[in-house]
């Protein structure tokens, strides 16, 4: 393989559009954002199903698939929990550049840090998506009861009750769940989506 | 959206077999090692335009999209060698999940390094290609330089002049690539990876 047959075509990767061509779709990163029990993970899960019924290609990412995988090892100090967001970042934006629809789930809780990952994204590729759920209604649900253990002390700076929840202030997408069903709140997250996905 | 709304199927990531079903596909990491200029970039490059064409999706990582990205910040040192890899093996291991043909380039040299990577990915997943090109050859091309550039003590601990490069015992695939074009070498590569990622 001498170095002269080098050709051009061969020293590029496959560009984004042509992955996008392929797949049929615009690649996106949708971030979801909200409290702890707000129902952005649920709110992942459902949207993905949609998703892949209706041609679309996409990788959800949450806690559960990172924790133990890229972020081993990072802490829950402040620069750790910075480090922990701007990796999922990064592999988010290989999904993008990849002609992939990037779908997360975690509670990023400041203007800052969704700043920071908004920046690594590109601002045309990153979709805000609000999950806007009274504290009170997901202090209710406690689906892991994580509120109990924040509001006896066990857990230290929990979002929405010893530490804050900046709510975006012009998300793409706001949804609003409470008395609302999931199948109804995932049709408007689509639907809402929808257009900006679309080839 | 109230708790008890949440049905099972929602609380279930889509299962990596049905993203293999829609897109038609095995889920594999191609992992390619050999010495720096043995061609492994080239041939992943190569590989990949073969793979679309022939409706296979896949992602390409290698030094260039991760170097600033999930592994910023990371030296040089052994540790972090070492940290670099398990990152690459973990993104790695996301695209498998998601269905997604994973074809990496690194020069990962030893066998230690390499058995923590195919322990990460896990053994069902990862294809070893060895990219076999003669150091002489590889130092003979030096399409970066940087050969001299160890060879004048300027690099230390450079693979396969300064520090060992361990060729695997039994790679899944061998690709030589001495005295061979490109074409030829991704030919061979291309028919000998697709009984492993055909649906």
């Amino acid at each position: 393989m001498p170095t002269q047959a080098i050709f051009p075509v061969f020293d590029e990767l496959i560009p984004r559009k042509e992955k996008e061509r392929f797949l049929g779709q615009k690649a996106r990163v949708i971030w979801m954002t909200g409290l702890s029990g707000s129902g952005k993970t649920t709110l992942a899960k459902a949207l993905e199903r949609k998703l892949i019924a209706a041609g679309f290609f996409s990788k959800l990412l949450d806690g559960d698939n990172v924790r133990s995988g890229i972020n081993k090892g990072l802490s829950f100090s402040e620069e750790d929990r910075e480090e922990n967001i701007r990796r999922i970042a990064e592999v988010s934006r290989l999904f993008v550049e990849g002609g992939v629809i990037c779908i997360n789930s975690f509670v990023s809780p400041t203007k800052q840090i969704r700043s920071l990952v908004r920046s690594i994204i590109g601002s045309p590729d990153f979709v805000e998506v609000y999950i806007n759920t009274p504290l009170e209604e997901c202090e209710r649900r406690d689906v892991k009861g994580l509120y109990k253990k924040a509001r006896a002390g066990e857990i230290k700076e929990f979002t929405g009750i010893s530490s804050p929840f900046e709510a975006p202030d012009y998300p793409h997408i706001e949804i609003k769940t409470e008395d609302r069903s999931i199948e109804e709140c995932s049709d408007e997250l689509f639907h809402k989506l929808t257009p900006l996905i679309r080839k």
